[in-house]
């Protein structure tokens, strides 16, 4: 499997398990929270499929397509470990969905990095939300794995409700 | 369409026309050439979609993953307009496949690029060599469009037979 397969499999892999975790909060309240901005790819498609939703978003700088940029006032910029504990305080408990797509490329920085914040991420959210990652946050009570949607591979990415 | 949408459909539609395009130079001598080394997802592909021939990657520098770095003594590095006669006077008429992937993310620029590039790749390709390009070459009469893979939308990708 080439790169360009692997990537084509990981966006498509990406898009099925958001849009399954987009239709498993609909009806329910809360914000949308996105760790990694990027070029702000997954954001559009966020703010496509919860159309209506607050979404903050977390990330170093702002790297983004000029389109794809959120307004001030709904970014935590900076280090995620100095922003979430003031997100905790600010949004506490109010989260119905969060994408982690926290990577940096180097797999144990960034299991490392998922495992450290999953601690607060699961202060951020609601009982009943749901956590799309890159990483596996397996080993945190607060987490519930949820089947991925069809067609998507074991540990390509992963789905868990916050319980 | 989200940007996550967008980029899948974009990634989709390469892959199938660079498939499309080693099917049918399968069988005919000549080397490959690509015009956009970046992350070196194209030339991964490219390597195992045609595999043993000589593939040689035109950038400004090499910003590839690691494994996806061509042999030096494929590499034009540098400003294409200074490398391309090097590779005319080099490689002139010995190749059979070319993929242009230098889009700038600026549209009018991006067209001027290829636009000027063009009669070069011609003079590096065999006739009946194939050219996959992100921009339309239309208007020269070196190139005749070929039918897109099934399932490829008109515009998203270009491909063209050297006549």
């Amino acid at each position: 499997m080439s790169r360009l397969d692997s990537m084509i499999r990981r966006l498509e892999a990406q898009r099925a398990t958001l849009n399954a975790a987009a239709e498993r909060i609909r009806g329910r309240a809360g914000v949308v929270l996105e760790f990694g901005l990027g070029n702000g790819r997954t954001y559009d498609h966020l703010r496509e499929i919860l159309s209506g939703r607050d979404i903050y978003v977390f990330d170093r700088q702002v790297a983004a397509h000029p389109d794809c940029v959120p307004p001030d006032d709904r970014l935590y910029l900076g280090d995620l470990f100095e922003t979430l504990p003031q997100a905790v305080a600010d949004l506490g408990g109010r989260g119905a969905l969060a994408h982690l797509d926290i990577g940096t490329g180097d797999k144990l920085e960034s299991v490392a990095l998922s495992q450290r914040a999953a601690p607060m991420v699961a202060e951020l959210l609601a009982i009943g939300g749901v956590v799309v990652s890159d990483q596996p946050l397996d080993g945190f009570t607060a987490f519930a794995p949820l089947p991925l949607p069809e067609g998507v591979k074991a540990g390509r990415i992963f789905l868990y409700e916050r319980v």
